[in-house]
Formats: C-alpha cells, structure tokens, sequence
C-alpha cells in the first residue's frame, strides 16, 4: 500500500506493518493510532463484545510515552491481550466468574517483552471459560448472530473488527486457527514455546501455546519475531513445496471448505507452487483421539484447586470434561507422552521435501449462535506435536463468511511456514479479489 | 521394618511409607506425625534454615482433618513445598526480596493434588533465586558449613534433616538431584511434565519439573504416583540392565565420585545386575553446552516483567546470566529447540536393551561454604531430554558427606527407572553398611 493510500485509510486499518511504517516515518503517532482504537471499541464492543477491560488513559499514556521513545521493533503498536494471560495494570479473569476482578501482580512474558520492544497494551479481550469449550459473549464482528470461533474469541474479534491491529492469543487444541478462519484473519500459532508461557493460565502445559492474531501474515512474522527483538520478514516463498494433506478428519468437513482448499491448492499450483497429496500415516491418526485425553488428563490437574475450591463455578461443560479426566491414571498418562514424542518423530518425516502442509482449520464457516464456538478437532494434531500453524483466509462460505486454511510446517521452522503462508495468503487474496 | 521397630522409631524420622502404613494401621495419628516434625522444626530450623514460612496451627489443623478423613492415597503425610510452588495459605516468595510476603490466590497444582489425595503442607521451604544459581541461607544439615546444593535447597535439608518426611522440588538443570546427592537422600525428577507445573513460578519452561525429594525410592514412587491417585510400589528389579554411561563430563569428576560410581556398578553386578559401559554419542554430548543457552534465553523471557520493573533487586550474578541471554535470537532459539527435539530422539535408542543409566549427579561431595551450591552441569543434558532421573545415596566421601548416583531411564519409563534406582539403592545400602 503506498504511503498516500496509508494516508488516506483510518489509523485503526492499518495493518500493525503499515503503522509500524507510518509512526517510523512521521506520519502517524501512537496516540493517533491507540485514540482510532479506543474510539473503534467505544462504537463497537457494545454489539462485539470482544474486550472485557480497557483503560483509555493508561493506554493513552503508554501511546504517549511511545511516541517519545527510541525506535524498538515494535514501537507504538497497540496489543490487544487475551484474559488468560495475565497483566499488572488489567484485571485478569481467565474467562471465569471465579477470578472476577482478579488483578496478578506481573505482566505475563509476553506482554512484558511486548512492552519491552515499545508495545503498548490497548486492553484485555474475552477468552471462553479458563480457554476450554464454553465461550465469551463475544459475537462474531461480521456477522453478529454468529460465533468468533474459541477460546481466543475476543482476539479474533478485536483484530477482525479494527479495534486492534494485532492481539496475542492462545492455543492449546484449536483456540487460535478456528476463530481466525471464522472472523477472516491470520492466526499464528509458534512452534511450541517460541513465545514464553510465563504468566499463561495452564490449561494443559504440554500444549498450551502463546500464539498472535493479525490481519496479515506479515503482521504476525513482524509481531512474533519483533517479540525476539529482530524485524523479520515473511516474504512469500517463490515456489513453495505444498501438501495437501488428507486424514479421516475430511469426513467431517464441509463441502464448502473441502472445495476452498482443494481450489486454493489448484491455484497454488498455478502460481508456481509444487503441489502434493499425501495421506496423514496411521500412526499419526491415532495420535488425534489421543489428544483429548491428554488433554482431560492435565486440565484436571491445571485446574486442581478451583476444582476443590469452587467447582460450583464451574460451567457445567468444564465440570463434565473434567470428569472425563478422572478416569486416566499415571501410567496411561505417561504412555500417551510417549506416544506423542514418538509422532514428533514420525510427523518430521512428512516435511522431507515440503516446506507446508495445508489443512482444514475448522469445518466450514462459522455457526450460526454464541453457545457454542465449534469443533476444534482439527487444530487438535498439530497442537499435540508442537508444529507451527498459520491460518490464512482462503474463501467465503456459501453464507458469505470468511473460511482459512491451515499452513502447517516443521517443529521450529516458523519463519519458513510463515513465508509459505504468505504464498497461499497472496493466492487467495487473488482468488478472492 | 517390622510394626515393633516403626513404634520405637520418631514419627519424623520414619519413611513416608512408614508412616501411611503406621497410620492406616492406627498405630500413629497424622497429628502425632505433624507434630513431631514441627518439634524437629523448632528444634533444628534455625541453625539449618530449611523453611521459609511454617504456620504450626493450621499444619496441624490440617493434621485432624486428615485423621478424621476417609483412606486416601497419601492421607496424613506432611510435604515440604518448595518457595516456588504457589500456595494459597503460605506467603510465596520464589526466594527473591522482590516477592518477599508475596501471597498466591490459588495452590499450584502439585499442592492441591497432594491435598486431593490426603496430603498436608507442613510449610514452604526455602530455594535459590527464582530457583538460580544465587543460594538460599539454607546449610548442608550433615555439616552445617556445607552447602546443601541447590537450587532445591530447603527441600533437600528438610527431608534429610527429618523435619518432613517428603518435600516438592523443582529441577530445570540440576536442582533436585544435586541437592539429593549432597544431603544424602532420593531426588526424582520425574519425565517432563509428569507433575503438573501449574502455579511453578517458570524459569526455562522448557525444561521446569517439578520434583521430589525424599529418604527411599519407594517413597518418591508413593508420593509420585501418589498424586495420581495410584498407589505404585517400586519393587527393585530382578536383575535390571544397567549402563555405565561415560562422557567428557567425567573429566569434571572428583576421583571420589569416579570410583564411588565404579565400585557401585561392580556391586550390581555382582547382585545380578547386567552391567555395561557406553560412551555418549558425539550427538548427544553437543547437547550439554547448548542447554545453558537455551536456559538463559528462556529465563531471559520468564522473568522479562521482574527484569523491567525490579532489576535492582536480583542478585548480581542473576543479572549477568539474564544478560549472557540478550545476545540470543529467536532463530538461534528455534534451531536449538530443534536439536534438542532431535537428541530426544537419538537418546531413546540409547535405551534398546537398557533398564538405566548410571551417571555422577554432582563433582563429588558439597563444597564447603554456603555461597556457591556446586556445579550443575551433570543436571543439564538429562533435563533438556526430559527423561527422568532419580538421585540414590551410594557412598561417603573423604570428608564423611555423602555423595548419590542418578539412575536415568528413559522418557515416561518412571516406573522402571524408579525400579532400577530400588535396585541400586539396595545394592548401595549393602555395601554401605
């Protein structure tokens, strides 16, 4: 976008890299950002619902504060937090009515170093119950009668509907590439543990992943490598080795969304990608009931004191899913660990000769209702084998909202999957147009 | 040791198995327990300061509790918990003056799973810097001008000084099986993740476990499998298959250690122990270096919001560590997370045909002085791979201290590395009696 475009489109539309640009070259301020943002919520979180606290003065101040401040890789960005991670000047409650008005004393890792790269926290945004099943009263920004997807919710929301240029998510099945295929933005979960969990509400700790929600690849390279302190780039692979990857899972996935995949894969080709099918092996099949059960198993214990301590607080969803975890000894726990180290093992094979494998994230389009956000079996895999994910929106629905595709690459290379993925964000985009 | 022997014996000073027997048998109440510790406490804590905070009213009230409670796996027994463990009724301190009086709102994990299965907090006790290198005022209680190792320093002394009969640790280098070594009792640090770290202030998340010190195997498998619900006996193996693993570390060893680890692999053989030697694989002794950078990016990150707003109050020489990690990108990162995920992998086939390895968990006895609490480079490889180890005495050095062996098995083998390491014990035992 050229610099007299920029000019022209609201602050709050910028891209997080066109405001970057912006506010280095003296064109735009991070008041003038962080005020587009707060005057954004104040229109619309009334009917979104994305942001569960914000503080128009500290902002305001922190943005200030920015503007005077020596350049750092993420100077002036406003950051929208999801309330799973905690914040010393916000109230944090997890998604629970058990830690309303819960005020931690440190800023989570990432919300730290975030600030510490010249990020500002624009205000905490919904997440569902403790990042389980039983969702926000966020609602979907382009449609309201539907879900944003979960448990990032309000993340996906808060990018979606311009209150924010990038928010910080979470991931611990498919909390983060569901609701950017929903709300029609880019969600980025890292190899597991690229960005610090320090301050994260466990849920399960062999899973639980930091992860950004923005509305370019390229935003979320910027953001998840600024956290480092480096400025990278996600320039589009020129021929990207793609493979369509198949599983019992496509049973469940809408006719719409099987079509945008396999059309965004032919198009794929047609812009010079290598294009592949290859079938998910057994072996990692049976890896994706497995992980529920992980799952049950350490949310029970993440959550051990609440449950003895306030499970009448509980939504009657968590309490049973919790049930569920009572059953699994320590034995079965640990050979389900053993399983899954082994499927790392298996899974790096596939990416012999691929840089990415496209998935379903979700379905189809989002449904129709805010009691439940949708099923996340197809984030569930990935997450269990620690591989970075990118969704990237790929379609519309036959209702006319937004459709992703997961870009899913090899354990640590995120800045290769990312550049894939910016290869099939330019392909679909042209598609789309 | 017969019911006779057991009622001749202190509460205190019996074994955790001991006392669950005693008490389920009627012959001791958790209060009587509870108590003897305390007395061992005021009697003993100000010259070996092991705990940090110790609330005698409400340990025994807990006490009552328990013996008016239904059987529960670890009903009445009083664990220790390490000052980085959140508590809900005991102030939190991560051994920092940043957080001294520091209260959670919740138990972590490990604490409310104990409590679920019967168990009491008998106190916190102390640790190093946020679990540093920078030591607690804690004394080796052997000879108190030693150190007791660390960074699980308070939890070691107490349990060896037979103030508790059992205590939480955490390890993410060698912080329990160094201390175990020193203060001549059992360290388990169980694979990766098997004890839930939610409510562990983190440190390299990566690597953080949380552990157990106590004074036999079988009570570090009771308490272990203990908070899974599961009453596990870690009968010794039959005729386990043991490594001797050698490496460049051994250079590093004392001759006391050296020859304590050979004369106590020619004792298992000659109990029936099939005993090898292998070299670690080039592959795998590269990993030993890389575990510190990896280390002082990741705490780096964890304590990114102390580092901002506190920095004056960490120890000079956390503050060199922390900075020895700002030279580090997110790409070198990555990459190290990479060939770490590749050592595990290459690591498992060091197991083919083998029960455990027998590895030095420290140079040799504790170093005089309390202001260094020894090296822990023979934590590093074996925390960075996750597999579990447990620290078992298995002699005396020159100056009468004592020194252990760890006993490592491989990724999720808990059991029969707890099995192996009874093994060992016994031989251990015999040759030290």
């Amino acid at each position: 976008m050229s610099a007299h475009s920029t000019a022209m489109t609201p602050p709050n539309r910028l891209t997080a890299l066109q405001a970057l640009r912006a506010m280095e070259e003296g064109r735009l301020t991070s008041e003038a950002l962080t005020r587009a943002c707060l005057e954004r919520i104040a229109e619309r979180n009334g009917a979104v619902q994305a942001f569960t606290a914000v503080d128009p003065g500290r902002a305001l101040a922190q943005a200030r504060a920015a503007d005077r401040a020596a350049a750092a890789p993420l100077r002036g960005l406003p950051f929208a937090v999801k309330d799973v991670l905690d914040t010393r000047d916000l109230a944090t409650a997890y998604g629970s009515p058990i830690y309303a008005g819960h005020q931690p004393v440190a800023d989570a890792a990432c919300v730290a170093r975030a600030r510490e790269f010249g990020a500002l926290v624009l205000g905490k945004v919904a997440t569902s119950e403790f990042a389980t099943q039983t969702p926000s009263q966020t609602r979907n920004p382009l449609d309201l009668a539907h879900t944003p997807g979960g448990s990032s919710s309000g993340s996906a929301a808060a990018v979606a509907d311009f209150m924010a240029p990038v928010a910080f998510g979470t991931q611990t099945t498919a909390s983060t590439v569901r609701p950017a295929s929903y709300c029609g933005i880019v969600g980025y979960k890292p190899t597991f543990g690229f960005l610090n969990v320090a301050g994260l509400k466990p849920l399960s700790p062999s899973q639980d992943t930091v992860t950004l929600l923005a509305r370019t690849v390229e935003d979320a390279a910027l953001c998840g490598f600024g956290l480092q302190g480096v400025r990278a780039q996600a320039q589009p692979l020129e021929r990207p080795r793609l493979a369509l990857c198949l599983s019992s899972q496509w049973d469940a996935v809408h006719p719409e969304m099987a079509q945008a995949i396999e059309s965004l894969a032919a198009a794929a080709q047609r812009a010079g990608a290598e294009v592949r099918r290859l079938w998910l092996p057994a072996g990692l099949e049976a890896l994706i009931d497995l992980q529920g059960r992980l799952f049950a198993f350490e949310a029970r214990q993440s959550l051990a004191h609440e449950r003895q301590h306030h499970a009448a607080q509980f939504s009657p969803r968590l309490q049973a899913r919790l049930a569920g975890g009572e059953g699994i000894d320590g034995a079965e726990y640990l050979a389900m660990r053993q399983r899954a180290l082994a499927g790392r093992q298996a899974l790096a094979r596939l990416f012999d000769g691929v840089d990415a494998l496209l998935y379903p994230p979700a379905q189809g389009e989002a449904d129709e209702g805010i009691a439940d956000s949708g099923s996340a079996q197809f984030g569930a895999l990935w997450s269990l084998m620690h591989v970075p994910c990118v969704c990237v929106p790929a379609a519309r629905g036959p209702r006319g909202l937004p459709m992703g595709v997961q870009v899913i690459g090899a354990y640590g290379d995120d800045l290769r999957t990312l550049q894939a993925a910016a290869f099939v964000e330019r392909v679909a985009q042209a598609a789309l147009a």
